[in-house]
């Protein structure tokens, strides 16, 4: 039984321009390991219809779930939902459900909810809405893929509502080893037991800091004795103590 | 006379399982927008050949640059190398010069050059390095696949050492007035300027802070010209002062 998959794409010019630092993915990331849904890739594309398209369609095929972040505001740049409902061949139209999530915000939604504002409640056919507890315009689930804000405190929001209704997997567990060595000290002797013990992931991934180098040895497996038996190899073989 | 394009590929395992938050791909679409090379797309995947390889091909089709981060160390999980290797059909070796370069490293290279070190001198045929004066251990660029170490401290030296030779194209200026004021209630507003200024890009950013919600609108011009006039435009109607 291998674990439900999943990938993200990461909407927005500002992310691209370095103007903002994506944060969402990484929250997501941990968020999807607790739960054994195995995060497979990342895209970040531009507001531009076709790169989201191509983005949304490629990986939906390919992974059990697909998160998006961003663009479904209600300004001239966020077309999100327009790409979305043209990727799956669905009309989108304002859907009552959503306007009326959207009209709590207002004391007189009549005249608040303006055009503009409109936009947000705009639904493809046959998706499903995703609450939005902070500011109510609600995102959509359109079968596997998952339409969500790119504000991190509304993402964080919906992903809340959403995560629970996915199936789940297995959940990978991981020891950290530190060793305050070089990676070329320890890679022959390492690549030695990975090899060995091919059925636990072992990752290494080297840091530089205060002029000393070293690397955090990663051991991964959903089996807690076989993940305590390989980091306890990792730890004789490289550690002092 | 278009700019020059990028993609960037984030290579490792530890960034879709969320232990490491990406910094690289922030960092070098900053230094492309100074440079006037429009990052285009990035792609996070995990080590994994076919995951790399694929990414690798789709994007060096498409655009003028594609930059790698990770997977360049010598251990059993660093194989971007490898993987650039096989989606240009070449082979790849030790090569002398990248040994010469890692040698620099040791007083007694013939003995501290181990076979896992060496590993970190095989280079695909063709390629032209890429300097590291951090850690010695060379990157390098394959055609229009640049090839970097995920280390932050050294994805920044070598990038500091690549770009300059690289074809630059006209700087995006930018201006950002904050209104703390919804989307929702000046989209309309700002989607009739955008569509009377199609020449310049204009973006709208919401943020929630402090039980505030407000945006930040972007204009981006190459222009200074335009981008003052349409700057000022929007501030005139979003703002007081």
């Amino acid at each position: 039984m291998h674990n439900p998959t999943a990938a993200m794409v990461v909407i927005g010019d500002e992310i691209l321009s370095g103007r903002t630092q994506d944060t969402n993915s990484n929250y997501l990331a941990r968020q999807l390991t607790l739960l054994g849904i195995d995060l497979k890739e990342v895209r970040v594309v531009s507001d531009n219809e076709e790169q989201i398209m191509r983005a949304i369609n490629d990986l939906r095929m390919k992974y059990t779930n697909v998160f998006s972040s961003g663009g479904i505001g209600p300004t001239h740049d966020d077309i999100t939902a327009d790409c979305i409902a043209k990727a799956f061949g669905v009309p989108i139209d304002v859907r009552e459900d959503a306007r009326a999530a959207l009209a709590q915000n207002y004391e007189n939604p009549e005249v608040e909810l303006t055009e503009a504002r409109l936009r947000m409640a705009r639904i493809p056919d046959g998706a499903v809405l995703i609450d939005n507890p902070v500011s109510k315009a609600p995102g959509f689930s359109m079968e596997n893929v998952h339409v969500m804000a790119g504000v991190p405190l509304i993402f964080k929001a919906m992903l809340a509502g959403l995560l629970p209704k996915l199936k789940t997997g297995k959940k990978l567990l991981s020891e950290t080893v530190n060793v305050k060595r070089k990676e070329g000290d320890i890679a022959k002797v390492l690549g030695g037991i990975a090899d060995d013990n091919p059925d636990t992931s072992i990752g290494s991934y080297p840091y530089y800091e205060g002029g000393q180098f070293g690397c955090n040895l990663v051991v991964r497996s959903p089996d807690p004795k076989r993940l305590a038996d390989v980091t306890a190899i990792i730890r004789k073989a490289f550690t002092d103590t």
